[in-house]
This record gives C-alpha cells, structure tokens and sequence, in this order.
C-alpha cells in the first residue's frame, strides 16, 4: 500500500525468501473467480467447441482437463514439488539500489525466476507437462522455440524426467545462437531448426520461401504435425494455453507470501507479456486478491510496440500456428501469419496472446501499453548496473514500464509500492545486446500495413 | 559424518537457505591458526621480504594489511555486505538426484556460487576490493581476465561502486568469448585483448609473437603496468593472494551453518584450484575445524591434469606474472612462462597455485589430485541432466571428483558426507560444450617437456 514518501513500514532486508515448505501446493485457476466464462476454442475444421478427443492426439488427458477446468485450485503433484526444489521458493528482491539510481519514493519490488536452471520462468510449466505426459505413457515431446527459453526449459524437464525431446528452432534463432542449442542438446533433445525439411509445413514453407528466418507460428505447426502422427509422443506449447497459465500462477503465490512477510501490498503490478505465461503467472493470484477486495493494485501488462497484439490486435478467432493445424482461439491477435521485423531484438514476438489474458483485458481487470525497445535496453542498463542482474530482453519491457512508474513517483511523491517478474536472465541473449552497446538496435514504427495485411489474412467465424 | 547405508538423520530438504541475517560478518584469516608462519613475498629487484611502501602503487593501504595480517577475523564492512545481499547467502543444496543417479549412499551437497550477479564466487572479493580502493580515493581499477569470470567480477563491483575499470582480456578469450566482453561493457568497463599495444610488456610479446594467444600472466604484466604508472588507478587481482582468499571464506562459513542447520559434518571436502580462492573460501574455515578436533574431514584440491601446478609443480619462489613485473611469491608452479595448451577447455590455467593453498598443502593438511578435462566434463553431464544447473568448466573438476568418491561409497557401503562448490555456472563457456558434444575435446598428457622449459627459466633465488 502506498505511503507518503519516507515513511517505512518494513525492517531493512534486500532479498526476501521463503523455505522450502512454502512452496505452493496448488495452482491458482482464475476462470473460477472471473464474472463471465472465457470463450471456447473451436474446431479448426468443424469450427465447433473443441472435445477432449480432439485434443487428444496433442496432449495428454490430466492436460487437457485443466485446460477446461473450473476448479478454482488444482493440486500439484508431490513429484512437480519435488522438482521445483531445485529452484523453489524463488527469491523476491526490494530493488534498493534502483530506488536509490531513480531517487524514486517508490518500492520496487522484483520476483526473479532467472534462478531456474533453464533461467526463465518456463521451467514452472515444462515440468509439470513433463510429468502429466509421462504419467500417461508418453515417451517423447514435441516444441518450438523462438529465443530459445522454453525449448531449454523443455529439454530440462525431460531430461529430468527420462523422456526424449524434439524442438524446433525458429532458423533465425537456430542460426543466430548455437548456445541455446547446445543448452539443449546438453540436456539431451534433439533441435532441428525451423522450417525443416522434416514436416509438410516445413517444406511447404521452404518451397515458397527457402531463406525463410522462420517463425513461431511455422515452428508450432511442425512440432504439432510431428507429435499428431506418433502415437507415443505428445506436442508441448510454452504459453498461451489456460493450463500454462494456471502452472506460472506458482510466481504470484509466492509474491504474495513474500510481500506479506514484510508487511507490503502492491499498488501497482506489472509484467511483459509474449504468450502472456509470466504475466497471468504473476498477476492471476494477485487478481484474485483483488476481485474479493483484499487489495487494489492497477495490474498492468506490457508487449513490445513491435508487436503489440494487446494494445493494437483485434479480439477475434485465430490460429494460434501459421499452417492452421491448431484449434481456433479467441485472442488479441495481429494475425497468424504476422511476423514481426527481424531487427526486433526484445522477444515477445507471438502473434497473439493467450486467450485468458484477453478475456482478462476484455472485462477491465487489467491495463495494457506497448514499449519501444529502445527505452527496454535502457531501462536494462540502468538495472544491470544498479541491481547487479543482466535481465533477458522480454522483462526489460516490465522494467522500462516499472521505471516509468517509480519515475511518477517522483513528481507526486507517493511512496507506491510497485511489483514486477524478472522473468529471466539475458545470458543467451547476449547478440541482441551487443547490438545495444554498438547503437545498431533501433525503434520501429508500429507495422500498420504488415498488421492490416495479416489480420486481412483472419478465418472469418463471427 | 558417515553413517551405515539407509540410515538417515535429516529430514526431506534440498535446498538449505540462510536468512540475510546469516551473512558472515567477519571473513576467516587461516594464518592465525597456522602451525608455521607461510613465506614471505619478496620483492622482484632486492629479493628482501616486500614492504607496504612496495606495494601502495597497486593496492591500497587497507588491502596490504590484510595481505600480511595475522588477525584470525577481519570485520566485513557493512557496505560490502550490504552489496552481498544482492546474492548471499547463497544456497547449499543436497544433491538427492545426483546420488540417485549414482545410486551411491553417499550424502552430496554443493555449495551454489553461480547465483551472484556475475555468475561465480568472484564477486565475493571483487565488492569489498573495489569498496576499499574507493574509500582509499581510488578513482580506477586495472585488472586480467583469462575466461572471463574475474573481469566481470570486478566490471560488476566496480559499476556497483561508480568507478572506472581496464580489463586485459587474454587475446584467444577475448576472440571466443565475445559476450564476456559485452557484459564487462554493460557494466561500463574498458576492455582490450592482452597483449596489447597500449603497454610496454604487451608491446614486446606482440613483437616477439605477433599473433600470440595471450595468458594470464601476459595480462597480468599490462594490467600491472598501467596501474604502477597512474597514480588514481590502483590493480586488483582475482585469485592467489591472502586477501582474496580471506574475502572468499564466507563461502565456508556459510558452508558450515548451513550443515549445521540439517544436523551433517562433512567427511570429504572437495574443491577445484586454479588460483586456488574458491577452493581456499571453502577449504579454509573448515581447516580451521579441522585443526580444532571439531571434525576430521579429507580436504582434496581438484586441477586440470593440462595444468597440475600443486601435483606436478615445484614449491619455489616464482614470479605471478610473465613479464616479472609482480612480486616473488614462493607457490607451487609450473614455471611463469608456462601456458597449458589452447585445446584445454577446461579453466583453471594459471601457472601457479596460491602462495598460501600451497603453503598449507605442504604442511600437509590438504590433499590434491589432477584430472583430465574428458571425465570432468562427463561429470557435468551427468550433474546437469540430475541437478540442472549447467557448471563452469572449472567446477566440474570438483565434480569429477565427488563423483569419483560417491562411487567409492557404493563399494564400501558408507554413507560418507561430501561437500564441495559449484562455483559458477556455464552459461559463457559453452563453446567449450560444444567442443565437448561435438567430440573435439581431447585429453592431453602432462606437458613434461613444456613444464620442464618454464622450470628451468624459474628465478635463481635458492
């Protein structure tokens, strides 16, 4: 809550932990607390409400009934705890020294998942997924990547878990950081990049465009198509999907523990959204919280204005891959065959972003802005040389916005208290800030015609 | 201590914490315990025992009186420890999936130092080093780096701290580690690659071998150089000294909390040494124990068989540097005109083993061993696939040899407790991976006839 500046309500700590045992035992599932149910993904086909059955060739049952559930918590299972240890509780930070470099009255506070041994929060998922495949005799999962985060997460959980893994590689990625790929490969998956030779849609897009930089949307089809053909293998998707928000809500539980330990609530709490799994991950719970009116912070999601699918995308039925092998959701979607500018270095590049956290944004819980990537980097270097922490280029956005914040503090001399994710560290993404220091890395326009293109581009359902 | 096989006397953790509270407030000066006093450093020209007077161009006052203490426990400034709470304490984990792995009785904890901001223990000396140059007027500090982990140590606290920094960067590093190099920028540092034109020791090998790959003591030599001849700019080096070592035993007094904490006393304390300071900020308050009648563990320093100073070295006065530019220091060494081979991938390749690791390895309270990099970098395969966490090649030696010693457990059916450091993570060493997964790394036999060379170019002082 905010207090007038100077006032302090807590002892001096920097890093605010938890003990093992306070882990969460459970997922938090908005749908049940939300005022109205979200939308039904369609048949891609039949453009009917999806089945179990038709999911079934991509995901195993325990999945898919959490995607569907209504159940306000789910259980998690001992064995995800078990795994979770290694990186569980992580640690919420008080930023002093950027409050200090700000000379902001404000309270920052950071979760940091960058502690997982993949360095993202994408383990949170990848492992419970892991776990509910091979539970059900699955013995190989399928998966894309972009930068390169979930395809690591992915390999890890696998790994962990006994099962093979095969990732396709966004073949700019693939190209542009061969340390991701041995990350991976480390962990025993097998990558190939994307568009390969290996799928139909791959070669379908190699044929059109063989030096294709390639695309999420490209690289979900092939890993799709792959996992649909093999009865023993199963597809794994990194956000956007109910059940991957509902296995990040794990962050926001957490937060709210640690906040609570030092007497604090959020007035304001931010995250970057892609997919939308950090974000939901982080502010589910906290909504949660604050549709019973035990708090009342503005919950604030921020996209690149690369590729602002929130701010700038229209709330309609889409793909969420480029070949329409999956099933239509209702999402803010710039179009799936939208691809943004190869000169944005700062992640988040979906088309579209998970349906949930469009319902969310449709119903007024939560606020969204876009960021040009410029001011992230910015906002990344006074940080890395304040709190010490290189940040990955996708919460850079969540800290030029949390800067913007504290900034405003300043001018009114609140003393609010700001929570946001650091959502990973940047030590893969090392080009993208080489390409910072050397002044290469700069601002686009909003791409009005490339969106306008794509969305012309839509399934026609409504 | 040992236990039967099955028998356990700790409940189910795996990650033991500490409360920012729990952060040391004095480092751990071994000296004052020492059955003997270790050598003197003499100085290059006189060969009489080193002055303070000799050494205020490089340090400042309060760092040369830690060097020459004999005080058991120096205060940690509050400001440095206020710095350390950005990632101390930081956490032991029971490695329970390692030892399922291994399915060996034996109990295995690590103490995790990868988690500081900087991505190794470095940090842990390179804060109160930079604090004390600052508050001495310091207005630059000049350093070397070989793989990179000691000049982002020193960019990152001296970012922290608002003061310049110069890094030599050992030319074949510099060429393949260019995201190193970033990272010391982010932080604002200056790097050049070693030798360099800007110095008359970078000079003259330039000359000699134009297109030389550097070493540590070449960079040493410029690092040196620059300092010695501006009077705001002072040296701070990584390893080997009494000071870095002192500021590094909060490693180990964390250590023994935190085992304390699960109610475990160590049987074999494992570490790996290239300088030797992380080894040393393990070993050395546990030496302390030892030499009470506390405990009785085995203490076992672990160097790459390509660079085997402690196993293979002589104990003689040799310079730190190549250029002779540093004081005599009588250590373990190879000779320090001696370079381990550029296909060695796995660190730990100075020439010499800290003046006071060897001092005490010769007074017999240490044991040591070499291995070659192939079985160290199959243990970090195996640690990554059970633990997650990617380690720095240097760790991994350690790693090889608690595996070596867990195996050892399954023979003779104890349960022995061994603890060892992961001291840092391999997110910027994975060319050396994928050297490794490629299968281009090869092991080397000992270097007889090199090693031999640079021991007969030692200096004549016995």
């Amino acid at each position: 809550m905010a207090t007038t500046a100077g006032e302090s309500n807590s002892s001096h700590y920097t890093k605010i932990g938890l003990s093992e045992d306070e882990i969460p035992t459970q997922w938090y599932n908005i749908v049940a607390d939300l005022p109205k149910p979200p939308p039904p993904p369609l048949h891609p086909k039949t453009l009917q409400p999806i089945t179990a059955d038709d999911l079934a060739p991509l995901f195993p049952m325990e999945l898919i009934r959490q995607e569907v559930s209504a159940e306000r918590y789910i259980d998690i299972p001992p064995e995800v705890r078990e795994i979770y240890r290694l990186w569980r509780p992580s640690p919420l930070f008080r930023a002093r020294r950027l409050e200090k470099l700000l000379g902001t009255p404000a309270r920052i506070y950071y979760k940091y998942e960058g502690v997982s041994p993949a360095g993202s929060h994408k383990p949170n998922t990848a492992v419970p997924q892991a776990y509910y495949n091979k539970a059900e005799g699955v013995k190989k999962l399928t998966t894309e990547t972009g930068a390169g985060q979930w395809g690591s997460a992915l390999a890890f959980a696998t790994s962990l878990l006994g099962m093979d893994c095969e990732v396709w590689q966004v073949r700019a990625s693939y190209d542009a950081k061969p340390h991701r790929k041995t990350m991976m490969e480390l962990w025993g998956a097998t990558v190939h990049p994307s568009p390969s030779p290996l799928t139909q849609s791959g070669r379908a897009v190699l044929k059109e465009t063989p030096d294709t930089p390639g695309s999420l949307g490209i690289a979900i089809s092939e890993a799709v198509e792959v996992a649909a053909a093999d009865p023993d293998a199963r597809y794994a998707l990194g956000s956007v999907l109910n059940h991957v928000l509902l296995h990040q809500t794990v962050i926001g539980e957490e937060a709210l523990k640690q906040l609570a330990k030092v007497g604090e609530t959020p007035d304001i709490v931010i995250g970057c959204t892609g997919g939308g799994s950090n974000f939901a991950g982080l502010a589910f719970p906290i909504l949660r919280e604050k549709m019973a009116g035990r708090m009342s912070p503005r919950v604030l999601a921020v996209e690149p204005a690369a590729c602002p699918s929130l701010t700038k995308g229209k709330y309609v039925y889409d793909y969420g891959d480029t070949a329409g092998l999956t099933p239509l959701v209702k999402m803010h979607t710039l179009g799936h065959s939208f691809v943004p500018d190869p000169i944005h270095a700062g992640g988040l590049r979906y088309h579209g972003m998970a349906p949930l956290i469009s319902h969310v944004y449709d119903l007024g819980l939560i606020d969204a802005i876009a960021i040009p990537q410029k001011e992230c980097f910015d906002a990344a270097t006074a940080f890395l040389r304040s709190e010490g922490i290189l940040p990955a280029p996708e919460p850079t956005h969540a800290l030029a916005a949390t800067i913007r914040e504290a900034k405003k503090c300043i001018e009114t001399g609140e003393s609010k208290v700001i929570l946001t994710t650091l959502c990973g560290h940047g030590h893969f993404d090392m080009s993208s800030y080489e390409k910072f220091l050397s002044g290469s890395l700069e601002d686009l326009d909003y791409p009005e015609d490339k969106v306008a293109a794509a969305l012309a581009d839509l399934p026609k359902i409504e």
